[in-house]
C-alpha cells in the first residue's frame, strides 16, 4: 500500500449510493417495475458494453464517437458503454424476429453513460426507464405507451396539476407544414429542426432561418398560430392528412378514457431525431420552478432493418431518466417517510449471557419475518441504543442476565420510549401482533 | 441507414436477458434482497467507472491493466470499469469515514465486467452479490457474515446435502505453518502461495516446490495431515495462536447455532490475496457433477486506509456471482414454475364494441390489482387466443358486441379451458377472490 492516499470521490457526473439514497431508489424503481408488470410490460435488459457499430448505425460516427466512451478491445473491437438503450433493445428483438410474439410490451431499467460535462438533470452515469412497443402499429401501441408514461407518475401519487404529457404527431407536422408552405417532405423536415430549437434560439434568429427557408411572414404567422390551437383546430387545416386523423383519434380517445385532462397539445414537441415518424410526446412538469420536459418519446420505425433485411418492426416508446424522476418527486413532495411503519428490531447484548443465546433469538425473529439483527461487539448498553437510533432500528430488545434467567426480554421502542417485558417464546409474535 | 447488418449477438461474454430469463433473475436477485434486509444488511451501489488508481492500488498495476477493461477520458484520467466491488465500497467507507454508524452490514448487486476468455461459470459480464460488515473487529462479525452465506442459499430450499461451508483461518495457517516448519510470517505466506494453487499442479511439482522452501517430506507429511484433522485436532497444533482461538471459537458458535451441519473446516482453503488476515471460507457445491467453490470470502483488514491516512477499518465479507447462483439453483432443481399461480388477463378485443370501453375494462382489472392487458391490435379471435397462450396469460376476456350489450363477458381460462360468463361489474371481483 502506497503512501499516496486515493481520492474517495467518485468519477465525475457518477454518484455513490449510500443506503439511504440506495432505499429511494429501490422504492421508486420498484413502484414502477410494480405498475407497469400489472399493464403486462415485461422487464428485459442487456449488456453495458456493446459494438460501437450499432451507435454509429443509428445517430451516425460522429455523434456516436462523441457522446459514448467508447475504445479498442483487445480483439480489436470497437465498444461503447451504451448512451441509451434503443439500439440494444433493438437488436435483440432482431435477434429472435421470427421467434417473438408480437406485439412486445417491453421495458428496463438499465444503467448508462454519457460523455458529455454534468449538468442540472444530466449526469454521466444515469439509469433510465426504457417503455416500448414492438410490432403493433396502429394506434393503439401509442395509446397504451402513453397511458403508462401517465401511470408512471400517477403511482407516486401524481395529479394533473403536476404534469402533463405534450402531444403531437410527426407526420401531422409534416403535413400541415407542407400544406402552409407548400413544401415537400424534405422542406417540411428542414422547417422541424427550426421548430425543434425554436425555444432556445433568439426570436430573430429563428425568423431568419425560416426566411432561407422561403417562409414570409404570413407562414410564420401561421405556424405561430397553431401553438395556440386546439387539436380539432389544427388538425381541420389538413383534413385528408393520416397524421392528422392519427392525432384526433387519439385525443378522442384520451377524452374518452378520462386521460385528456393529463394531455395536451403542442405543436412544439418535435424530438429532434428523425427516427421518428409519427405519435410524439413529452412529459412537462408543471411546477412553475422547473417547468420543462421530464421525459418523452414517440413512435419511431424500423430500427430493426438495421440488423435484419426486410424486417419491418415499428416501435413506440420513451425513455425517462432516474435524476429526473428523483427531481420532480423531491419537488412534488411525493416521497414518503422511509421510517415509519417498519419494524426494525436490534437485539442488544451483554457479557453475562452466553452468545449463541443471541444468535439463537435474533434467528428466531428473522424467521417470523421481523427484520432484525444483533449488536456486533460489546460496547456498553448506551452505545449500543445509540447505534439503534442512528441506524434507524424502531426497537431495542434488552436480554441481560436477569432476563435471560427468568425466561423474559425487554423490548423498548425507540420512537415512543416505551418499555415491555415480554417473555422470549412470545418476542416474536410480540411484534407481530 | 447502410446496407450491411449488424450483427444481432451480444459482444461476447456478455448476455441479452429477455423476459424469461429477466425473470428468473428479478426472482432470485429478489429472494436474496429479502433475507438480506430481513438480517438489517442494507444495499448501496456506487458507478460502474471508477479511478483506475483504486485497481492498482489493491491488486498491482499490472493485474489490474489486464483484468479490467480500462482507457483515457478526454480529460485524460485513466479509467476502469469495475471488475469487483471492493475498491468501491472501501471507497464509499473512506469518504464517509466519520459519519458512518459502525458497524456497517451493507450489501450490493452490481453488474461488472472482467477483461478475460469467457469460460463456464466466468463471464466478461456479470452480476456479484457483494455482502460485507465494516467496523466491527470480533468473531461476531464473521459469524454473522457466514450466517448471511449460508441463509442466501437456504432461502433457495437448498440444504446441507447441496452446498457446504468449507472454512479456513489465514492467522492459524500463518502459526500452524510456522510451527510445524519453523518459519516466520514471510515463509508462512511463500507456503500459503503453493497450498492455495495445490489441486492445480501435480503432486511432484507441489512437493518440488515446497522443498525449495525447506520444507522436507517429514513436515510435509504433517501439512498433509492437516487436511483430514478435525478442527480440534488441528488447532490443538499450536494452542497459542489467536487465529487458532479464533476458528475454534468460531466452530463451538456454529456447533451451538445449528449451523455446524452446513460447514466444514478446510485446511486448502487460502484465498489468494494477501489481504485476507482471519476467518476465510469459500462455499462448495455438493453436486457431483459441479464439486467447487461457488463463492467465497472472509476478513481482510484496512483497505480503507488506501484512501484515509491512519485509518483501521476492517471488514469481512464476500462476493457471489449470478452465473455461479443461477447453475446451483438449476443443477439442484430448485427454480420455481414461474406461470403457476400468477393471474395474467389479456381483454381480447373486437371492433363492434368501443375501443374505449376495453381500455376502461382493462384499467379496472388492473385498478384492482390484477395483471392484465388489451390486445393490442385487430386481429382474429383465435390469433389473440394465441397469443395469449404464447405469452403466458392465465386468462382471456372476451366483450363482443352481444356480451357488451348485456353487460357480461366470457371468462376463459386458458389453462384448463373452463369458461364462465361473468357480469362487467363483478369481472374483478372474480379474479381476485
Amino acid at each position: 500500500m502506497s503512501n499516496n492516499l486515493l481520492s474517495t470521490q467518485p468519477y465525475k457526473g457518477t454518484r455513490d449510493f449510500y443506503p439511504a439514497e440506495m432505499r429511494f431508489r429501490n422504492w421508486f424503481f420498484g413502484k414502477i417495475r410494480e405498475v407497469l408488470e400489472r399493464s403486462a410490460y415485461e422487464e428485459y435488459n442487456a449488456p453495458m458494453l456493446e459494438s460501437f457499430d450499432i451507435y454509429a448505425a443509428k445517430s451516425g460516427e460522429e455523434l456516436a464517437s462523441t457522446q459514448t466512451y467508447n475504445f479498442m478491445d483487445r480483439g480489436d473491437r470497437h465498444l461503447a458503454i451504451r448512451p441509451e438503450m434503443t439500439p440494444s433493445v433493438a437488436r435483440m428483438v432482431a435477434a429472435k424476429i421470427y421467434d417473438l410474439n408480437m406485439p412486445l410490451k417491453w421495458f428496463a431499467i438499465p444503467n448508462m453513460y454519457r460523455c458529455e460535462a454534468p449538468q442540472r438533470g444530466r449526469l454521466r452515469e444515469f439509469w433510465q426507464l426504457n417503455v416500448d412497443i414492438f410490432g403493433c402499429d396502429g394506434f393503439e401501441a401509442d395509446m397504451d405507451v402513453i397511458e403508462s408514461a401517465i401511470n408512471v407518475l400517477r403511482v407516486f401519487g401524481a395529479d394533473e396539476t403536476m404534469f402533463k404529457v405534450h402531444i403531437n404527431n410527426r407526420r401531422f407536422f409534416n403535413d400541415v407544414i407542407s400544406a402552409i408552405c407548400d413544401s415537400d417532405a424534405d422542406g417540411a423536415k428542414k422547417v422541424s429542426k427550426i421548430v425543434d430549437k425554436k425555444n432556445k434560439i433568439p426570436r430573430e434568429v429563428y425568423e431568419k432561418e425560416m426566411g432561407a427557408l422561403g417562409i414570409d411572414a404570413e407562414k410564420l404567422a401561421k405556424i405561430d398560430a397553431l401553438y395556440t390551437m386546439s387539436v380539432e383546430e389544427a388538425t381541420a387545416l389538413c383534413p385528408d392528412s393520416v397524421g392528422a386523423k392519427e392525432l384526433s383519434d387519439l385525443f378522442a380517445l384520451l377524452e374518452e378514457t378520462g386521460l385528456a385532462k393529463y394531455c395536451v397539445f403542442d405543436f412544439g414537441i418535435i424530438r429532434g431525431l428523425d427516427y421518428y415518424t409519427g405519435t410524439v410526446f413529452e412529459v412537462f412538469d408543471e411546477a412553475p420552478e422547473n417547468n420543462r420536459a421530464m421525459y418523452g418519446g414517440g413512435r419511431y420505425d424500423n430500427l430493426v432493418g438495421l440488423f435484419v433485411k426486410n424486417a419491418k418492426v415499428s416501435g413506440v416508446g420513451y425513455g425517462m431518466g432516474d435524476v429526473t424522476l428523483e427531481n420532480f418527486l423531491v419537488t412534488h413532495n411525493l416521497v414518503p417517510d422511509f421510517s415509519e411503519g417498519n419494524t426494525k428490531v436490534l437485539v442488544a447484548r451483554f457479557n453475562d449471557v452466553p452468545y449463541k443465546e443471541y444468535i439463537a433469538l435474533t434467528a428466531s425473529l428473522r424467521d417470523a419475518g421481523i427484520t432484525s439483527a444483533l449488536y456486533l461487539g460489546t460496547k456498553k448498553f448506551g452505545k449500543q441504543i445509540d447505534y439503534a437510533s442512528k441506524e434507524g432500528y424502531t426497537h431495542i430488545v434488552i436480554m441481560g442476565g436477569s432476563e435471560f434467567e427468568n425466561g423474559v426480554v425487554k423490548v423498548k421502542n425507540l420512537l415512543t420510549r416505551e418499555e415491555n417485558e415480554v417473555a422470549i417464546a412470545e418476542l416474536a409474535n410480540y411484534f407481530v401482533k
